[in-house]
């Protein structure tokens, strides 16, 4: 069996080393709370065995093939399907071959240390993952995932899961979590509310987007009012079947609320097909105040996630489809795109507005100036490509000082991949105790205050956060 | 009593603290000299005692209430006054409790660190401050502050101040800054010329503040040329009371000569209160070359504090006024905006321009590399959100290797919170032995010089930067 | 003689610096690869000895007196030539005393260790530069340079060199390098095609380098299909002559594909001198593809170098001319600006594009995502301001969790100072080393893996990124 060494993540520096340790040690068996993610929830309603080992660690996770296929390793190969149906390579396990083959690639990288925790934590192989034991441990993965053990609930279970969050659009029927609260397993499975299919009227899918909504919601959308209604309607669906929260995935955080007329006006262009990029965009920056407005109403915690331009390989996406590793961050400006959402709604502390960014640069010059003052504003945990050991630390060290902790939120594990969370979760956990280990070891906070601080973080800041209390 | 750990801050690796240590120790007691700040020179005119701790640590410090507030603790609570006169709490004590029982949220931030040193080290409080002893540290305080020894001057004294300098508007009378030197005390307090007030010309006062410099001046301003007149003599005015520098608080570091046509019509259009804001952009960046080439006449260190954009919530703004926890940093461009400047002024070794930033984003790409060519450019502290643990760390790391120590200026407290001043500078002082450590350590840089060095960044170069040589 | 540590720039706990120290010694003493630079091909052509230690360190070397020039030192006084021929400073011993009295200002300065690895390990002076050694080392290095051991080609044989490439204009003819392969040296130095002298077509002597590439081609050059045939026509020359990459230094990193009519009357307008700076921004953008496309058919890697303002003091310029320590970074936005270069070539794993920056802030945000998704495109190495000690390692913490290390290209030294070389690459392969080490001491890659990979990133990936395999 590999073992990963129980101090992994820590500062070498031995007295740093054993506070962060001893931190780690109070919260490492604490409950996960995973309240923003997009693992599929029939994963759960279900209750299926993981049909192969490729299935389950490569071929949805594009951290994966996307490092793959940037030293080369053609997409088909890796058996990602084609959106004409065009073959792809079907063979598991010569997918997982070429895996095997190239798992070095991941060498200090958040994949690695999540597919290593993985592998010999969660599947106990017999040993490392490289080009000559590929097969074999392909070979063990199977054996298990075969296995009751291994079948997602209960792996849910022995995850130590309090509640999952799944991302869930407008349009959802929210059947698969239906089914989980109708069944006999107690599992807390919650959807979340992402309308960016129906807000982002630049969408080529935006249309029948909204006659999903219409069907699903069973009133008629005609016009700009019509369609805010439907939005209401959905939000209390989505409450009523556990949501606590919205998501909101823009190009950029720019925010304005247009006059009704000019709304309507936009939304009648959309509703006959002429809008056009500017239309979208001042819509976006609209439907975002007006979500913080029904938040305030019917208090669903606001998410909103900026700074990512989908789709960035046409290549990729014209033969793959969205979700391929293609996309990529731009730079993103708060300060003055937020003002006006801020001015209006950031003064309520009855509102709790969550923001991400993929842009670090913005950590100390904005997002901790802002959420060190509005009272609705949070900052959410290192995102996606910062998702990391050092990009976890970057997060702290950027925000704390002037932010503080309690204007966070915990983590996030933001995973497709189910069985990487309790790696995504322990990687977090180990992080903060290491971060808050070094401010002790400088005795810039003491080590009682530490003791408590790393108990906020792993569990009662989410949980205040995302009103899971 | 509390003691704080002497070797904090350090490095925990062994060899490395104990160098750190060392170096600190060499220049603990050096005296504080404060070339950029904002206490009240009426406090050492007038001599009063400290009303009471609530005056004295939370009611006037913005880094303070922004935090309580960012956690929804109404302003109005904490005593803050309102523009209307409208009614806040009044109980200093009932405050002071409010303060007690949430100082735990300035865990890991510079206003915990420079609030521990003043309670613990400057105040010699008893115990640590928290809810429980929140009003026993109260009256520890309150008898000390009705002591002599904590009168404003023998603070001034005790603290080991050789010289400060307060920021003081053009229109300014400088009546405190007169009567400290025609009193008995030798305390060296300086004003520093911030003429914002008169060369913005899209404030809403800014035609009264013509008029009050008008006053002060006994001159007539009635066209562009007189203005500049004026500043000439209100500098001078300046110089005569200690002043070595002045301060100009802009948006963006955009710099551009105008004819002189062109100004005169933009100073009459303002005249006649029809200016837009290209006119006070224009002219802004227009008197930052005018203000290079009075201080080129007459020799005034030459400061620019750009990129925050002040007051970016308008509904604390509207009801508490200025310097309320708002004001938020943008992005700042350096190379493009200040070539025009650069080019005219920069090559000149007699001139002094001191540069700040709140985007640290612009260290090494552009700060840096323009500090590390041009003569007359040096650069400030890090500043404001930055002045703290890590945020002086960074500044060192990510400045030195292109501008190397010479090209900065040592430290500068900026503040208004005098108590916090002997807090500031030793966090400080702590800061760039660590970091000299650190290099030693590495064999970067070799002991002997770091003993040089550590003298050189904590007296030296403020000294000769600011011209108090 | 003075003694470098053997350990420096490790990091201080033992155990890391011990893991460094064995991975560094694994790869101290492999041959040096220079893919990149702009050493003097005539050095090695000639094979003069350097005429004195003052034309060797200080007249070429502008990271060192825009130091001394960003401290009051004139230009003239350092010997650094006029464009108009008028009088500089002639005394070598006159201009090595300024540096000497000096050199303290390199204090924690990549200058400064690269200056220290020269005179104490290549040139194994007997003490510490400063004041009162200058002359007496001076004569120390003038010795040596007398002495056969010290003429360039032997410096190169010494510094186990395998490889090293030159970076000459489109319009060069190769002279000295032909003459190098033509003598009974076997020394292996290439040149490198860099066209910007004439693809871009705001230089003020545009037309003549296209004069100089039609007379050193023998073809004529009318219009732009002849244009791009040069081109063609250059690129085979070089690749005949030992080139393996192009080099382009642009402003933005923008690209796009203009039609053929389109760049055929940019061509002409500019052929009239009638182009203006949207001509010149277009057609750069435009050349950057076609390169790309040629490149596909030849094989020669591109590198992109952009993100600089050249010669923004052009007080400095205008009396002294380019590469005068005048040059500095601005923003750089990579995501949008090279989509279309991405869509259209980055697919392409024939392709080799490798990316450079001095904007650290696109590291994580831009760099590294798109670097760990398409095949053709590679990260160079920290550049510039940042081949540094801290920049380095900051460029591995940046990029490495999402890019890997096998997307990126080895070391470039990128310089002009021949003796320098060995230093720049020791220093790399010491900051490799430690950064690994960290990794290994975290636990987070384990010590088998950091000894292959510390191998890859000194010699592996740098022969097979630029086809040198």
């Amino acid at each position: 069996m590999v073992k990963l060494n129980p101090n992994r993540f820590f500062d070498p520096e031995p007295g740093t080393r054993n506070i962060a340790a001893e931190l780690y040690e109070s919260v490492k068996k604490l409950p996960i709370i995973s309240p923003h993610g997009h693992v599929d929830p029939k994963l759960f309603s279900e209750n299926k065995p993981f049909s192969n080992p490729t299935e389950l660690f490569i071929i949805p996770d594009h951290y994966v093939f996307r490092m793959l296929y940037s030293q080369g390793i053609a997409l088909k190969s890796l058996g990602v399907p084609t959106i004409d149906g065009s073959a792809v390579e079907k063979d598991p396990r010569k997918i997982w071959q070429i895996f095997a083959d190239n798992f070095y690639l991941f060498a200090g990288t958040p994949s690695g240390v999540w597919l290593s925790h993985e592998l010999y934590e969660v599947f106990n192989v017999s040993c490392e993952l490289n080009s000559e034991n590929g097969q074999k441990i392909y070979d063990e993965l199977q054996e298990k995932l075969n296995s009751p053990e291994y079948l997602p609930r209960n792996l849910f279970d022995s995850f130590n899961i309090e509640v999952i969050s799944t991302t869930d659009a407008a349009e959802d029927t929210l059947d698969a979590h239906k089914s989980i609260r109708n069944s006999e397993w107690n599992g807390n499975v919650i959807p979340s509310f992402r309308p960016d299919s129906v807000t982002d009227l630049s969408r080529s899918d935006w249309k029948i987007n909204i006659q999903k909504l219409e069907s699903v919601s069973g009133l008629s959308i005609t016009n700009y009012s019509s369609f805010l209604n439907v939005l209401r309607q959905r939000r209390a669906f989505f409450i009523e079947n556990g949501a606590v929260a919205t998501d909101h995935g823009v190009l950029s955080p720019y925010t304005h609320l247009l006059s009704d007329t000019e709304a309507e006006s936009i939304f009648n262009r959309a509703f006959l097909g002429k809008q056009n990029q500017n239309d979208a965009d001042a819509f976006t920056a609209h439907m975002l105040m007006k979500m913080a407005e029904m938040s305030i109403d019917d208090g669903l915690v606001m998410q909103i996630h900026p700074g990512v331009l989908r789709n960035h390989n046409k290549v990729i996406f014209n033969k793959f489809g969205s979700d391929k590793g293609g996309d990529i961050p731009i730079q993103t400006e708060y300060t003055k795109n937020m003002q006006e959402f801020l001015n209006r709604y950031g003064n309520n502390p009855e509102l709790k507005v969550i923001l991400f960014t993929l842009d670090e640069n913005t950590y100390s010059r904005e997002l901790a100036p802002l959420a060190g003052h509005y009272p609705a504003l949070k900052l959410g945990p290192a995102w996606w490509f910062n998702d990391s050991i050092e990009g976890m630390t970057r997060f702290r060290e950027y925000i704390t000082e002037t932010a503080g902790f309690y204007n966070t939120v915990g983590f996030n594990d933001d995973t497709r991949a189910f069985p990487s969370i309790p790696a995504r979760h322990d990687v977090a956990r180990r992080v903060d105790a290491n971060f808050l280990a070094g401010k002790v070891a400088r005795h810039i906070i003491d080590k009682k205050e530490a003791e408590k601080i790393i108990k906020v973080l792993t569990y009662d800041l989410v949980k205040e956060a995302y009103n899971l209390v």
